[in-house]
């Protein structure tokens, strides 16, 4: 039997998914899951994507253009140009979800054995795709106390060396929700312009911020045209995760003629997506509002909710609808494992995803978990209430944890 | 301005859509262009795929496993019973495309430096997904004079050494449409068997067969239950390739389990393609049969008509619908962008592959096409005879070429 890849035994599992299993093996028992583990909305997929599936006038579903259909992508430029990042067409690809707009942009800029700075925790599939292509992933930690915020310069100073071609940042940060701000951005600039990396920056949970304070765009950042990539999605936007439409946003010439050949090679995004698609830049800021008050409700009573547990502590989120929270356990591996498998509280148990996997460094946030805030009032409340008898009846079934619970609180 | 990677250097650029901005410029002159350069059937996507689509009562477009919707590979795996292919929906992972799970296939089994051996012409992605895991190409070449027939198995041997991880096949392939016969999956059996290699087979084109010998699946080799991974897609034989639906089929558990973290990491492939390409597999065997009869008529049609050109000789292709032929002129890079730019005839021009893209070995198939035969009866007899009079002023404006001609005559 031959072997199969190095790269292949190599790749991460996901943190998000690897949990399904038991997740299903406990849906056939009867218990019901609370999905926290995942960034799937519960809001419902604007009217107008179904309407437009509804009234297709179409005879053959064809490949589009590698960089997406050309109606698509005026509408996206036009979405940009109305939230003040000016951008034409041509500065898009559109992608497999930004997911694939990742993986090419990773490709394009980074070669195997150099190096991505990434913030920690971090959304745990940067370190997938970066080992999807062999690029080494160094990771720069952050600190619950101050919610997450970015570290220090001269932090990142240290570990920049010749092999560094980039760093990368999720804005609002998936998975702690921090809110980056312009002055944060600002620094970074400096930064990336005196050693001429790439900064990448995630902004696919850009309208969702919770705070008083606006989204600052990296697109916008002076004098750094060469060296930024946004990457962005619809999935979160519009809950239309299932779509997978994402886009490699730059104004870098170099770096889009290379993804577009990353492009060509997989032929083209789906299509069906895009065309539902381009209906929703049309819906105004009315839509953006409506969905920013209803999860801004949500993580108001989640983190007040986690942050009663004893032994819980979770910092309050600036944005995206994610949470990073600290548990009173010793491994959040083996405890979300147990509230799938052996854990049930009225005939339900949750699901989160333990955030060891959104830390490059070994052994890092074992008593962290990052929870996803996708469920209205009543589910969010009845799941951390679920919790909660979870936590206390883990920690009353072994002593060992007990007196670890009580050194923390 | 920071570089970008040397893989991205390095990716190739598609021979069958580098064209393209000629084309575009050809199309904004008011010159109609006939699209012989990529596999997009003009066949109608089956009407039960947009019935499906009109009908949808759903409320959030969600994420799907990240290997695919239960109910989707429930019916693909007893599509893969109806036809002999024993297969549970385990064996099946669904992807974007054929391409990505090439793509997933390629990074499960094969580490950078190590080998892929490709009988060539092959299909142009090919090149590119290796390219972009720094795995390398090894071409074996086949003969236009035999019809591209699988080359002697001492040739195989020849190339074979330590960093030999696959063979990779097209079957029937894309682009020269030659149909492997059992007794050449045999021969490559014993060859895999021996060298302790995986055989990958790309049969998305399994149904376009012309003669009357059947597709023989490599799943039906006898203890190559480790060794094969088969590559497929619903774009091809139902029209449907902006639906992004392929998929990884296989036996052995560990290229499932490894090709699974790739999945994860980018989540799930587009749900929509999948809930209305479910449909598709109950439209029993009189669909494929229509088709088929379709394809047959173009193919003999096209064949015909091409080596009725002075100096154009193409064999008869047993299946997929693509055939590679021999024209008249030094370098069809050079001949296909001038039938784009300089060149019309009655309105009207031919965008053809250039088939060097096909080749790994550089320097070879300079003067050859793919031509993709995936227009109607009328509108193909019009792109030859455009393509015919393009050869006639081509050639008779270079006295070079008409040397060569004579040559080749």
């Amino acid at each position: 039997m031959p072997a199969i890849s190095k790269k292949g035994i190599g790749m991460p599992a996901s943190p998000i998914r690897k949990l399904v299993p038991y997740a299903d093996a406990a849906k056939k028992r009867g218990t019901k899951v609370y999905h926290l583990n995942i960034g799937q909305p519960d809001l419902e997929t604007p009217k107008a994507f179904w309407d437009k599936l509804a009234h297709l006038d179409m005879k053959v579903l064809e490949y589009c253009p590698s960089d997406g259909i050309a109606s698509y992508k005026a509408k996206f430029s036009q979405y940009y140009n109305s939230i003040g990042i000016k951008t034409d067409p041509s500065n898009f690809i559109i992608t497999n979800g930004g997911s694939e707009a990742l993986l090419f942009t990773m490709m394009s800029c980074i070669d195997e054995g150099e190096e991505v700075i990434i913030p920690e925790p971090m959304y745990a599939n940067y370190i997938g795709f970066a080992a999807s292509g062999n690029i080494k992933v160094k990771p720069i930690p952050c600190n619950i106390e101050n919610g997450f915020a970015l570290p220090a310069i001269s932090e990142f100073e240290k570990l920049i060396d010749t092999h560094t071609k980039a760093i990368l940042i999720c804005n609002p940060n998936n998975p702690t929700g921090y809110l980056y701000s312009k002055e944060e951005l600002e620094t970074l600039r400096q930064l990336v312009l005196k050693h001429d990396l790439y900064l990448f920056v995630d902004e696919v949970y850009r309208e969702f911020i919770y705070d008083d304070r606006p989204h600052f765009s990296a697109l916008n950042l002076e004098g750094l045209e060469q060296n930024v990539v946004v990457i962005d999605s619809i999935s979160k936007r519009f809950s239309a995760c299932g779509a997978r439409v994402g886009a490699i946003v730059t104004r870098n010439k170099e770096v889009l003629s290379s993804a577009m050949k990353f492009a060509q090679a997989r032929l083209s995004p789906p299509s069906l997506g895009q065309i539902a698609g381009e209906s929703l830049f049309d819906l105004g800021t009315d839509y953006y509002s409506g969905i920013k008050r209803e999860y801004k409700h949500r993580r108001d009573l989640m983190v007040k909710l986690l942050n009663e547990i004893p032994g819980v502590k979770c910092p309050m989120p600036g944005g995206a609808f994610y949470a990073v929270a600290q548990l009173p356990v010793p491994d959040t591996d083996s405890f979300c494992q147990w509230m799938l498998e052996s854990f049930s509280y009225e005939g339900a148990t949750v699901m989160m995803a333990p955030a060891s996997g959104f830390y490059a460094t070994p052994n890092t946030g074992k008593n962290e978990v990052r929870i996803a805030y996708v469920l209205n009032e009543n589910d969010l409340t009845k799941a951390i209430e679920c919790l909660k008898e979870g936590l206390r009846q883990y920690t009353a079934a072994n002593p060992a944890i007990k007196n670890l619970k009580s050194e923390i609180v």
